[in-house]
């Protein structure tokens, strides 16, 4: 048992430092690996099989609204980023550029995409003739690199994957419904899927994308109160259009600017579930996105049926659709149960020779740590019933712990009182202005406006900073 | 019916141009298009969505296997890429090489990876340990760059997509048994789904990859009676484990070096799809690969309860689980039918006034251009049906033109005549020597050896080229 409890034990709790916890669950649920490129990270199967189910799931609501993936270049010539003068701003100093193909030294260098407004752009205005050629809706998934100088595994990382839909439309006003649309597929998602209750939103300009005209976002709210940036949807306004010269041929024969809209989701979002679901045993994964959904173990597995009753059950479980494995390495019970733990697998299932007399087996949930003892001839019925409930639970717990870590602020002493000492997010009013954004940030440690959200409250009339009339309500908080 | 014509004349015939005519397909399929990123490709959602089809199939056979899938970094370092001498000789000439990242030079330089050979073998270097973390059998999805001076669409470009598995294993007879294994993968993916033929050999040494022991290969025969490679799967010995370390204690407690394989299949594949099974009305897809299966297509569209029916139709199909897609957009049947051939819609269903009264609808072939007059009842039965039957029928044509454009040579002038008049592949023995090799492509405009087939025979005791004893039969052809 010694050597079980060491296992645990490796890992640091998160109330005594966050970071580290976090950083000792990437390792012990073997999410991801190294090499000697500095800054990149390796995905380990265990990490790959949790951004596999996102993409399917993304991949399956993207396309009920109509998208289509596309593979676009991974290099973009220096001058083509260069075209939408904002966008270049932004994303110039962290790009990783390629001088040399072979031997040979390029005429223009070219960057690694860091994200493909222009490549799509350019694409476009050679695709986009006429009305008819519009709306195009396309997706692609692909990795993008950003030459980042800290590095964390799935939150901030040199390259990282993730889907870029770039969309064309004949309006503004389409344009403006797609962007609104795909954020609410991130939403809807994160909630339903991942367990993650977010705030929908709208970003100010200094925290809009670079060459946008209005940016979306949804933000969850981590295990330490800090904010994380879950997904954004940007509306481009005509902007790309006419710095890249995108028309179309309208109905009525005269040629018209298109609409342009992005919007994207990351491998980000595997260290969005590590931090709101994990515990000191390591990762909770929500069944919907867990790899392994029933871990069953056998206990005394050496003695006489014990393993093969244990690999029935869980082949009884596969064919209900349940993504069920058998443990049948040479590990102690104990130490299995901890592995299974560490990696956030919903429900681990114990058989022994005593429920084999009787008939029975006990399902451990991994997020209550109940047990249950059922039938064995109930049992594929039954762990589908805990794997509903405990999405549902993990979701209601992440939700009640996000509600209870929202504050709201009326004046300035309230703010400073709650940024100081209450993590999570403050809610309260803002002027409008960039200077009130950037003295907060300076004054408070780091507290940014996370978004304006859909829901609009009037809790003051004045900005909480400045006093001046307040423009809207701001979530605010400390991100990652 | 001017407008209809014109649709399908501007594509070359095959025979008059074959270069021309994939070119053209491939335009007015849709399946590619472009941005200034010259000798890389667009990937538009008719062809990406080609891919998706590929990618699920493989995927799914590759996991039937024990595969895991991962991520490794799209940049490797140069002291890594040298560490095994052979390969980097095969693979530096060819690489985009990254010297600054932001506005800073980078202390040593990186290429975007053309294939992660060295990158899969210092993670392994750092991951494995002892017996007990063998075999690991990793798979990439991912991206390549190679620096290639001419390119064309899915067969030679600067950048492709692919997936590369790399594993390692305990012994060289399992890593040669992984070796043979995927390839038989690749090789009945490739007949039982795209419905290509292959033949199953081993490279010769000349034509193996840079770094390997042995080279597995299929090769598959163009219309135009060239070859092409369509997946490769190679053995490493210990070559790389001891050019980076990769060391296990085994059972007995001594350190051991690893054995290690990797094989891989591209988009590529898209190419030989066109290429094997297209004709001169276009590109003509196996129904398993393709993305729409069926197209319903309406006639005298405006009649009163025609588009309705139409619909309905493609309801029903969808609810069978088949693929299909009504086409209500305001072009004539014609140019539909013109369209739909051209993307290889496998069938059409037309449906029309008299039909609708009649209770019946017409399916008719791409692959051989039958109508078939079927009861509205019984659609969605007959045309998965028809799907299955053109599914077979596609492969068993594909498989007797192979084998009607393989012939065999026991002399020398038999040879030179076969490759100077006869498209495909030539059968002859060869004595193993690589000067025989090099002369044979000299001497006959490019002939190379394509693979020793696993079938092997004795068409005669002497290589064909030099007259000393053959040690192998070969396929020799012109390749892509």
């Amino acid at each position: 048992m010694a050597s079980d409890k060491k296992f645990v034990e490796e890992i640091t709790s998160m109330e005594e430092d966050f970071a580290q916890w976090y950083t000792d669950v990437v390792k012990k649920a073997e999410l991801t690996g190294y090499t000697q490129v500095k800054g990149f990270m390796v995905i380990k199967p265990a990490g790959y099989a949790i951004w596999e189910n996102i993409q399917a799931e993304l991949d399956r609501r993207f396309k009920a609204t109509g998208v289509e993936n596309v593979y676009l270049p991974c290099l973009i010539p220096e001058s083509l980023l260069q075209k939408e003068k904002d966008h270049v701003e932004g994303f110039a100093p962290e790009v990783a550029w390629v001088t040399y193909g072979g031997a040979q030294e390029l005429e223009e260098r070219m960057c690694v995409r860091p994200t493909s407004e222009t490549l799509f752009s350019d694409f476009y205005a050679k695709d986009v003739h006429s009305y008819r050629d519009l709306p195009k809706v396309y997706n692609q998934w692909c990795s993008v690199l950003r030459w980042e100088k800290t590095t964390r595994p799935f939150l901030r990382s040199r390259e990282f994957l993730w889907q870029e839909g770039h969309t064309v439309h004949a309006s503004a006003e389409e344009a403006e419904a797609r962007t609104i649309q795909m954020l609410n597929v991130y939403a809807d998602f994160s909630e339903q899927f991942l367990a993650i209750p977010v705030v929908r939103g709208k970003k100010t300009d200094k925290e809009k994308f670079a060459g946008a005209v209005a940016t979306y976002t949804i933000e969850a709210l981590m295990h330490d109160g800090k904010a994380l940036q879950c997904g954004t949807s940007h509306n481009f306004g005509d902007g790309f259009a006419r710095a890249f010269e995108i028309q179309y041929v309208d109905k009525d024969n005269s040629p018209k600017y298109c609409h342009q809209t992005s919007w994207g989701m990351t491998t980000r979002m595997i260290g969005a579930i590590i931090m709101v679901h994990g515990d000191n045993s390591g990762l909770k994964l929500p069944p919907l996105v867990a790899p392994v959904q029933a871990m069953v173990i056998p206990i005394q597995m050496k003695k006489e049926g014990v393993l093969e009753k244990a690999g029935s059950v869980a082949d009884t479980l596969v064919r209900a659709g349940i993504r069920a494995r058998l443990d049948d390495s040479d590990k102690s019970p104990g130490w299995k149960f901890s592995e299974s733990e560490m990696r956030g697998v919903p429900v681990r299932i114990e058989i022994g020779p005593k429920d084999i007399e009787k008939g029975q087996c006990v399902i451990v949930r991994r997020d209550t740590r109940e047990k249950i003892t059922v039938e064995l001839e109930k049992v594929a019925e039954k762990v589908n019933e805990i794997l509903d409930l405990i999405q549902k639970s993990m979701y209601e717990d992440a939700k009640k712990r996000m509600e209870a870590m929202t504050y709201s602020a009326v004046t300035k002493e309230e703010f400073k009182d709650l940024a100081d000492h209450k993590p999570g997010f403050i809610k309260a009013m803002w002027c409008g202005s960039v200077a009130c954004e950037n003295e907060i940030k300076d004054a408070l440690g780091g507290v940014t406006s996370r978004c304006m959200p859909f829901q609009q409250e009037k809790l003051a009339d004045s900005c909480i900073w400045c006093g001046k009339p307040a423009k809207a309500l701001v979530y605010w908080g400390k991100a990652y």
